[in-house]
């Protein structure tokens, strides 16, 4: 039971019921909903892979139980590795977002975070937080990490906002327990998942104890409200045919929600930051890190770099020169950024909780540059595609008595292939290309300037100083 | 009348009733159909702004009349700078393409290209267009110009197509006139116009005679079908609500549609080429490099700029040196594909037939940067937004009962600011950047391969192997 | 006389004798000095091409008499573009920087500065500064324009460097004229120029009236000491072969040396500014803007294309598609860095004072872009060219009576090209793109964030924020 | 005597003796030339870091006897980070080439090639070349690996040039050997080495067999030639003072030489393949992707990016925002190349010769992306350097005694630094930009296409393919 087979997950989310508005509407079977449909097949998808033995955590808190990769923090650089491949794996499998990653990465910053706090602090925090945790792997929780504040005036800090409430922040403690308020923005995957995992955004300064807060809820907790955001063409999945939608199963990218927490209790053996500011970025900075890693993008842009392929190939255009250049060039892009996720976990370190940690330098890079490549991917995509990918007709056109037989007969290409594929192949590429993930990879995780701001703080600088001092015979400056 | 209002312009396009299919339904009022109203709007506005002095043409067949830009042929380097800026103005009210460039750069390209065939072959295709073109004049026509064939298997000449119908093509031939088949792609503004203008694609070679023609005919001929292409996010305007659609009144770009020519008879009057192969061309190229200078880019890139710079203010970050610096990157970017525009123009040259060609070098130079430029643009305007532009609540979640003061208190920047305003700057670049325009700026016109192509030909390449032979003192090679 | 022809020119630097350290040693005989003649030929040749009537001014202030557009200011639009295209030609003509549109930049620059203040603090410099001007022309001088001042410390206003003399400054002041001290850097040809010209290299402040100072001096003005800057493989031009110069005429662009001024006396009819803090930084931003938009880059430019793709040709990969496809990049980088010059002056306005401004606008692209493009350029030419760019033997090796047989055979290309000019095209290339050009054109006129600053002062981005509101319908914010 | 000391190494190849031509002349004193004294000084450091235990061999054919890593094949994917990152450890020690990693990873790739070679045709090349290899760890012989024909017409097969020498082939052959003749170009560190080990550099096809040779030579052996090759500033070198050489040490990268093969005999236990056309490629293709995944370029950026940051803070910018940034984008382009190298290791093959093949996908990755950022680096390090760097007087001038105050004065920066220190660290980067070493970078190991060509070869591309079909649920094409 600790690995829940698909239809498990599904009949324990049911119990779950999490309030979720969606477009103006308070979702009633969150399971049934036509725009949460491709998230839920990815969950899905998540919890069918771990049963494959390959995908199964080494270790558990559980004696021994097999329990699934999604709650088992990285204890070794080998760890490491078979995430990012399973990401990667996911999302070839996938052509998306599959969801699972953020709480996974969290599960790994916080067993780190929690351990430091109590050595410095003479906390509980990593003994409440592995309780929590053995209770994740016996239930095979589904949890979403919930680190981005809303923020308001960037420009200001937590405690000078205009509205108090633009950090979440405990308004309320007794013995028994804590109450939160605020709201976390842009958390992937949230209506679908058992439990919420809390974490502050951003470091926080004396003064600001009220915001250094981490917890776990469950999804159902009263004063939980979800909000669902909406992407590029959401609205294709209501249609009566999904061709249109371009990736019929799993959908542009995951969904992401608005969580408002309305005073929301926490019990405090789940809260595992309350007040110890110097430890709040802790979390923030390693599950940045590993979220920075991800192997999913290298997935996905293997999808689209076959898509492009085959659109190529669609319009006879396979062996053209400059194509073929331009798709090596998307190759080496995504090879590049998977070969920085490889080192990052080759050349992490031990941390003395037992976990490893992911090598922010590397993760720095790869995030850095992925959030330029994609869009030189997108424009590379769209350069061999052509302008069918923004004037092809609908499905509907296709499907029509009257009209279908011209889109069947003019939208054709070579004479191999039929014109329904060709068109299915520039859906995708368009759901892929003018959705969200671009968005989602230049910034999820932190904007480009971040990763400027990480390597010029852990590369030792002054040593290449020092290097170019030797050299140039400097003898001081 | 020889300027029509936007009144006018309506009345006098419910006499044509173009055949439209939308979303596989024959479009019964098109007037009043919600996914062609910002195209509608668009156009109205063409028309609206020509009734300013300073956008009115300088000359006209119509002895003296005053006419509109739209139907007026560059005669002069002045012409062509000012349907630049024209072309910028709109792009800036209306944040898209507004459509009418198409007509207005094919008239211009065939005044040139009818001269020519007619001095080498004694032809009378030029006397024919300017009768036709005097009509357009006084009738103050919207022109559709359909160039882009569907072409089939592009490793494949017209004539080795397994369906020769592939290329629009001459099927039948009598005394009084022509019989065309086959279908155009991509057509901007196509449903919405008085006039279609027919071009061929590419060169065309002997044996392929059937393929060398152009014509106009009223876009409700005997056989004409359109069929709406779709674009991200396009239902959003079927909403009972349309905040989320980003730019209400102009939407994501123009419409295109394919249009399919279903045996229709032209007469001879209306033929403008018919087999002279050697000349087909000529329009193509000359077109191509019109249209490839064209101002509108830079004025939608205005409003992106502006809106991202509003964007950054609204989070609170207008002050922020790396935001500043990449605003600054895209005004460079946006004014210097701008500067290859007023130079196509200042340097370009007069054509016997008396009007005045753009200079390829600089038009192709326009195209080709700005077709990796859009996407570095979406790149820096992503990247300074950040994730709400694609996680960001419906506008009926704001106007909630229940869940609307969430939406409103939680997605506040700055004090001064009101939600609903900051809701509507992501959405306006939400609509910019994850829709049709950056496939239209890279591929519209050609792919960055075509111009590639002619650089190589245009430029003086062999006199620049002398310079160096010279200063390198080769003596012969 | 008014235009010298080069031998006079050579006479009249005879008897100005200059002082100039080059290399640690007092030049003796400047105008036989080896490290010196690329810089002589090109002087030269910009006083021969001065004879053609092409490239003559308009207009003077010697009642008629014709004079260089040397020492012409632009007073019109096509002045403008007249002297992008000269320096374009010349650019093709030396492969190199020819130093004189230093001096005519600033002639204009300071036409329209002195008028101004004049205007606003009824001062005389305008009516002196024509003066000077009309004996320029009258004499033909070659005018070193001197701006950069050598900073000190980048982080310090001028009046708080520990050294105050860090900026050209007024050390003494009487009723014949001014003394002044201080050194400026990189002054381009000033070893063989008749005149110096100095003016401000910054806005100065209150407080820092010393250092608001502009003025002429003759090159042998007591006090006035040049020291010769190295540049990459100078001393090859001393080894008794100059093939491996790469460019025997006019070397690895021009020279450069750092002026010192130690208490150098300046007549009041020859100081143009002195004091006047709120007009100092007229000059230096008029100066830039129009020594941004110079026509040398394309014409250096079209020089290395040609070079490269002779290169290619001998290597006998000329028909190479991706050697095709880089040479076309470079083709349009060079053509849209020309595009915006081109732009710059068509789009200029004109002044009060009768010249006419270049548009800083396009300056400021042309200058930002091309100080990138100028690396993608050595990158793709070093791509087509191979490794033998930096491991090719040396002339002496050619001419070895032993070893030479080697080189002869073994360096040998396609078969119709003897080794000896396939090396020279190397070498050529070699001094182009390891030498000095690069930095010029990556911090020459200003480094690339100069001109991110100007873009965004000069640009009506708060009309861009106002397009973007009435787009997405922002009522307030 | 296995790991020689550097004084060991001089007197080693003092009896070595290579005839080497330096700039037209044949060298008595190889050791004492200035000219190679940089190249010798990388070439002692090799020799001395050897002795450190933790730069030595895991394993020897010597019964154990330690031996340096120089002649010690990849066993294990733990060597090949080792040599990586022994190589950025000496790039960072040296700002320059080394020299020994050619010949060290050209002992791995021949140790595979010929046991393939040996189990496809049953000859017993990796028997010799083990007896060879033996011999080389025991005389801690420096190798030289010689790939590079000089090619003549590169549009040509070799067996197609008008001078069949164009590539390195068998002349003779008998009982006891081969004779070759041909030349080698750009042969990294040649003159300073013990052994030439000669590979073809392509593929051999039939009727090419006498290409398809490989061999090891002594590099004193009869018909052997070296004529050096020059580089930028090389005769800087021999000035009486060394400080504007910029890196005195070590110079400006390593020396290469064209390497005659004047009927050179070969015995047959040297020789390592002749006539396997179908083998001519295993060694080329090993050895590329080995070389590319080289350490050195990371130690060198590391030294670039030091001495960058150096030059801000004389210069009084330290603290610049966008200098800072800069900086940081020279610190994730150093760091992403050093992750692709990681990555090729830790994901390379076991091969069932014994040693470990490195990933092409991310050796490729990291040269073709290493390619263009060496330009960007340059780029950013002359951005932030300023004009300086190609203006600044000579050694000479500062240690002159009249002019000398000057400069001391007037090239001062911020007041803690010498003018001195500044001037030196000036020159270094002048040094490292506009010397050879982006060239190398940009071409060592193959053009930017070629690895664009063996990516598209092995990547599974038809594997992307089928994911994009099945997500798209494309049925059959």
């Amino acid at each position: 039971m600790a690995i829940m087979t698909p239809n498990e997950y599904l009949e324990s989310l049911e119990k779950v019921k999490p309030k979720v508005y969606i477009h103006g509407e308070l979702a009633e079977d969150l399971l049934k909903h036509p725009l949460l449909a491709p998230s839920l097949n990815s969950m899905k998808l998540t919890y069918a892979v771990s049963h494959r033995p390959e995908w199964q955590a080494k270790s558990t808190l559980l004696d021994g139980e097999p329990i699934s990769l999604w709650t088992h923090p990285y204890f070794t650089k080998d760890d490491m590795m078979n995430k990012i491949n399973l990401e990667r794996m996911l999302g070839r499998m996938t052509g998306s977002c599959f969801q699972r990653c953020v709480g996974m990465d969290m599960i790994s910053a916080m067993w780190s975070a929690t351990y430091d706090v109590d050595q410095a602090k003479g906390t509980e925090y990593h003994k409440r937080f592995k309780e929590w945790l053995k209770q994740a792997q016996a239930n095979d929780w589904a949890v979403a990490g919930a680190m981005s504040d809303v923020k308001g005036d960037r420009g200001k800090r937590p405690n000078q906002q205009q509205d108090p409430d633009m950090f979440v922040h405990v308004v309320d403690r007794n013995k028994d327990g804590i109450v939160v308020r605020g709201a976390k923005a842009h958390i992937t995957g949230a209506a679908l998942m058992h439990e919420l995992f809390v974490v502050p955004t951003q470091t926080m300064r004396p003064a600001e104890e009220d915001y250094a807060v981490s917890f776990c809820v469950p999804n159902n907790a009263e004063g939980v409200i979800h909000i669902l955001g909406r992407v590029p063409s959401d609205t294709r999945r209501l249609e009566s045919e999904l061709m249109d939608t371009g990736n019929i199963d799993y959908g542009a990218g995951a969904h992401e929600t608005l969580i408002i927490f309305d005073d929301v209790f926490v019990p405090w053996e789940r809260v595992f930051l309350c007040g110890e500011t110097e430890h709040s970025l802790d979390a923030v900075w390693r599950f940045a890190s590993y979220h920075r890693e991800n192997g999913c993008k290298a997935g996905v842009f293997d999808t689209l770099v076959g898509a492009t392929a085959l659109a190529a190939e669609y319009n006879g255009l396979a062996q053209t020169g400059h194509i073929k250049d331009k798709l090596s060039d998307m190759l080496i892009q995504t090879e590049a950024i998977y070969a920085c996720s490889i080192a990052a976990a080759a050349l992490g370190r031990e941390h003395p909780s037992g976990v490893c940690l992911s090598n922010p330098i590397y993760t720095s890079c790869m995030k850095n540059i992925g959030s330029k490549w994609v869009y030189e991917m997108v424009n590379n995509a769209h350069d061999i595609c052509g302008g069918l990918l923004v004037t092809m007709p609908s499905e509907k056109d296709l499907r029509h008595p009257e009209v279908g037989k011209y889109v069947e007969k003019y939208l054709k290409g070579v004479a191999e292939v039929d014109t329904e594929d060709r068109m299915k192949i520039f859906r995708y590429i368009e759901n892929l290309t003018m959705g969200p993930i671009q968005v989602e990879i230049c910034v999820g995780a932190g904007p480009s300037q971040a990763e400027r701001m990480v390597i010029r703080n852990v590369v030792p600088i002054e040593e290449y100083k020092e290097l170019a001092r030797k050299l140039a015979k400097i003898k001081n400056d």
